[in-house]
């Protein structure tokens, strides 16, 4: 059985990379390479997977927030994805790269008994972005 | 091809189990186990799998709510799942054990040719359970 | 300007009332007279108005906050309208009285500088009870 | 990684097949036989599939859209599908049969990296089809 | 106090006007014009007023849907506004024609103790009409 | 009748006021003073008013959003509101300011017939912000 928790966070970023001309970089990524930025109100699913216990949970709900908040929420929420983010700091912080990066800080030493599944991010409900919950 | 038909209930419920103290309930539980119960407006969405006939359906909608109303909805709208629902009386109702349960009625004599490809219900919109369609 | 803050609680109930036969309740409710009950996922919609201050702010998000969760979820969250409820105790607990109540709960001595403007309760997407902020 | 992009269209169609009789139509398709036609605003989700490319995107969002928009939407959107679509002239307009037709559009000779994954389609929130991206 | 209700129905219509060349329709009406017609899942959200009575409700939920079912939905659900709608035999099927249309059905001989308030209709979720409940 | 057309944009912005202290601010204005900034992806929702002309229309779709997009929008989209707008120059970026900002450029030579009757804005969807089409 697989169970969805729904959560959400707010963010800024500006999508340019140095490997592109500035020309280059406007044609690329549009409107997302204004100079000053613009921001999202994020989607975060994310699906845990096994069996229900004997008291009928597959994963207890306060331990999965705690993971999530923890490594999540709590790195990401009302931040600029360019500038406040570790793991973003290499990338361009567009949504593919954002959801590798909160996938990766899942999964490292996952701590529950309900297996990671999938996580997927909407930008806005018109851009959702899936990955299988674990890349090993 | 894939058809997914939504409906929707309204129930109570308390969380708790017998095998558990007071204290530990609460402390697993939370606010669900409040001694006089609370109750959500499920949704229920029920996937069904084949190819189109003839007449371009893979399932004629009046027989697939037939079967989803007589062996669920009636079964589970408006009542309280503690004390109303057979299906329910030896488990905690917690949402894993309903989805457990609808899909054990769903699945048993299934009666139509589009095969049950998948169960899944939402608590809030914040909790959604999923279940391949048969547990065979 | 109006600003409406958005809350969300999960409450079961039955509707029944004394003054009328068990065969007149069953007409009057229908399925709402249940004789264990069910539960909705209710949506609060609380509306403030009055000019911005000078940090640009109708109201500070926490002090709204604060008075609705003391006065309203903490009271009906997780709970049965019909037992669990003093502000509910000697009415039928249909969301028509519930959005009086909870009206009446903000009004009294309400503590911010912004007016209360409207009360607006969502049984489900179906049914939407809105009242002006104040009785008086 | 996943990337599910959401498109939307209003058509109008009447569901009658041929083969059966006036009586039978209206048995099968119930009001959606009605004479002269009703319609929808469907929503269209496209997912595709692939690794980020070295600028951190799955798919450039302009040339996604541009494929969905002349291959689809163009053809589709303020149309009837009875006789404004030729992909659909020899079929009953139903849903499914609507979703394979925009699938085998989008399939044929698919001119992204990114490999199509997914079509669904949705005729009201009620009625979801899905079809994987290729019948190949 | 206030109480809406939402409904929905599908119908199809084709926007032109006698009064207007051929050339002149396509500039005013766009997509709207295209000769075979399309169509919408109208929302149709009807709002009563009044005080509760001593049974806790503003109004019987199913008084209320018996008179939209029989004055409103069965003329329009899976119709074609063009030529299946008598009320709309001699205006363009336009949005705001068809909110006109539903508020003269409904007040007409309004037949319950709770007043008319309000009739909202979206053709799509960007588009939103609102009637007060009385043109008199 | 009222006609509501709903328009969407991206933005990015940082809450602090010179008035206040580095700790007054944290205080004030919470994670929306973190210093590198965040952003929401906000829905604005216009609301013209009139009797619907010989065509059957409140105001011409596309006359209405020429205006909502040449004043709004393009100077909004994808932008940050602390260095990007003029209109926000000299405030702080709260969605009570930009609510204001909005209505005085909307309002300001309004070209049409319809009157300006509503504009709203939802920050996210538990924040929603009105106010009435003049300030006059």
């Amino acid at each position: 059985m697989k169970l969805t928790r729904r959560y959400r966070f707010s963010a800024s970023h500006r999508l340019a990379t140095p490997a592109l001309s500035e020309e280059e970089n406007r044609q690329l990524y549009g409107k997302c390479n204004n100079p000053f930025g613009h921001g999202h109100d994020y989607v975060l699913d994310v699906t845990v997977e096994g069996a229900p216990d004997k008291n009928g949970l597959v994963v207890e709900r306060h331990a999965l927030d705690q993971v999530v908040r923890s490594r999540v929420l709590d790195q990401l929420d009302h931040r600029n994805l360019n500038v406040d983010v570790p793991a973003m700091a290499k990338v361009v912080p567009t949504t593919e790269n954002l959801a590798s990066a909160i996938r990766t800080s899942l999964e490292r030493d996952w701590p529950l008994a309900a297996r990671l599944s999938r996580v997927r991010i909407s930008e806005t409900d018109r851009n959702i972005f899936e990955l299988e919950g674990s890349s090993r």
